[in-house]
């Protein structure tokens, strides 16, 4: 296999505390060699071993590629109309989240697995190396278990996501819904998902039937993680640390219980600031989380309706301005905190044996992706050793 | 001259209602047609007349280049720390403003420009066509009129910023520094602005000082504008107004009496969210303005200290999440606005005549500049013509 170093790295992130200081482990005047597909090697720059290939970093700053735990990038449909009323302050007979699902029914596999597509490459070179996707747009079982084999074709973190919304057929029988996505729905679509995940929320799916549709999925074999206490205070969080969920996903209204389970457990916090963003929704308290010791991970929660943005290190900006995050804690909880959100201890670091997934910033360190707040940054990513940008 | 078509465009801003619908004059399925370094033609795509090139633009946005009217972009010096501490939450014995000066007097003229050029080209890829930039970081007669000297090699609208602060060696004798603001140091930089600026606020110049800078600049032939009611109260938005500034620049602490002076006057108001954002300071309320028929601009503000972004679409973002704009407003805002800001009328709008400084977007709709807050949308920039991007 090829060898390749990239030297006179100013400044870099390696997420692991034995190679460098602080809680980035961070490197000075470093080099990282990559052999085929993984991280060979990370030191300083004057004891980098002889390799194939060279790429001067020139003093800018490496990473770990971004890990995002949380998108839904498999619909149809445009909803900037939407978008446009609501920031606007005009009335707007919106169908919401039905308005994507009536699209995405309607639209061919090659329709959805090239929006998918174009979603993927769009995020890949804003430095996102690890992209968990979602069904939950289809709410039919033929649907479903189509987005979810399209998804699984193009990324390794696929989740179901059948507990999205009550399927409008079954408004008048939730719990009708409910059965068919722990039954038919859940057997056509687990052979194409690594994860179940269920929107526990007011006008969703409540506590017993957001435990229903986990405990299916655990039964089936899949891991769970929870979109829990988004828009209000409710059971998602303490269900997800309970059952074991690798992840509680968004987490903006918390009692302090929740808190002190988080803290407990072995359930990462994921935030998601573009959605409180393009809601104008009050941020989630990542301060508070941290100081209690629970684990944090931002990520995008990339869709159509109440997020759509690809962009990490927006959501890192963002944590830091609105959420109390430091640079170091944001970074950190958008490279390695996606990877404990996914349980993944492959990605999210760069140390020997790890995926070659790094990023290189038009930049001297990794405090600028909060410093220079909108400017695209990513100058070179690398993933699984191949630079793709 | 050879003539290009832009064709299928989906939908176009041009700023020209005698051209389109609404206050943008958009268009659907338009074609532009570019003649050397103007526009010459602007309809449908199915009238466009034969030209010796042709861009497809496959039902993508396109609208007029950024106007980013305010920028502070010949500085030295890294103040990475400094930020990384102050959103830590961590003292740091900052110098602020003082750090830059002092590493701006230290730099050569090559490394002046050298980072000059840098960011204008990185705002260029942004789609920044026109930029306007201040000396401010010199406060001597020898470094102001030098950072006038090599921004006027590189951008058209320059603007002397000698009050800035008082420079260190006058701190105790501030009516001195402004003898020499307006005297010697007017002398050597009046030749390479356009614009006089100056920075009224409580810590820099009071309305006093301010005018006497203002009027001399103005009787040495220069146009003014003015920093004004950033960080509290002051005089600064009424005396803008009185002198027939082009524009008052930041409005984020203003009474009843400013907005109505500003109402009244000529003078735009230029908002600078990117200072809000990076400073955790409240936003300025856009709304206010507009609804009392203020014109407002909406800007960068690009400096090391405060607002270290070169990124106009993150300021439409911030201004239609916090600032009570529309996207309509805030795209208008950022193009037409900063025309108008700095008094143009040959950039910021796409229309027969107009110089040919268009921005495709990798998106339907200008809208989803604040519906895809941080995603670099911009996939091509022609400035004066030519193809940039
Ligand atoms: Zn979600
Ligand atoms: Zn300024």
């Amino acid at each position: 296999m090829t060898t390749t170093a990239i030297t006179h790295i100013g400044s870099l992130v390696t997420n692991d505390t034995s190679l460098g200081t602080g809680p980035l482990g961070l490197l000075r005047d470093a080099a990282v060699v990559v052999d085929g597909d993984r991280v060979a090697w990370v030191g300083g720059t004057s004891k980098a071993p002889a390799t194939d290939n060279a790429v001067d970093a020139g003093g800018r700053a490496v990473l770990p590629g971004f890990v995002d735990s949380h998108s839904h990038l498999v619909f149809a449909g445009d909803r900037t109309d939407e978008f446009n009323a609501r920031m606007s302050g005009r009335g707007y007979s919106a169908g919401g989240i039905r308005t994507t699902v009536a699209a995405t029914r309607a639209a061919s596999d090659a329709e959805l697995e090239a929006g998918l597509v174009r979603y993927l490459d769009e995020a890949l070179r804003q430095g996102t190396t690890t992209l968990e996707t979602k069904s939950g747009y289809g709410l039919s079982v033929h649907d479903e278990a189509r987005a979810l084999r399209i998804a699984a074709a193009h990324t390794d973190e696929v989740t179901y996501l059948g507990a999205h919304v009550v399927a409008p057929e079954y408004a008048d029988d939730p719990d009708g819904y409910v059965a068919l996505v722990t039954g038919e729905m859940l057997d056509a679509c687990a052979p194409h998902a690594r994860w179940v995940d269920v929107f526990c929320e007011k006008g969703a799916f409540d506590g017993d039937q957001s435990r229903a549709v986990l405990e299916a999925g655990l039964a089936k074999g899949l891991s769970a993680r929870v979109h829990a206490n988004q828009l209000g205070h409710g059971p998602g969080v303490r269900l997800a640390v309970e059952l074991g969920a690798a992840s509680a996903d968004h987490c903006t209204h918390l009692t302090d219980a929740d808190v002190d389970a988080l803290a407990q457990g072995s359930t990462v916090a994921t935030l998601l600031p573009g959605a409180e963003f393009s809601t104008r929704a009050p941020w989630p308290d990542a301060r508070r989380l941290l100081d209690a010791g629970v684990t944090v991970a931002l990520s995008t929660d990339c869709n159509p309706g109440s997020s759509f943005t690809s962009s990490v290190p927006f959501c890192i900006a963002l944590a830091v301005r609105d959420m109390g995050m430091t640079p170091d804690e944001a970074v950190w909880s958008a490279t390695a905190g996606g990877a404990a959100a996914l349980r993944r201890t492959d990605v999210g670091r760069i140390a020997p044996g790890a995926r070659a997934d790094l990023v290189l910033l038009d930049a001297p360190s990794h405090v600028h992706l909060a410093y220079r707040p909108g400017v695209p940054l990513v100058a070179g990513v690398w993933k699984r050793g191949v630079r793709v940008r």
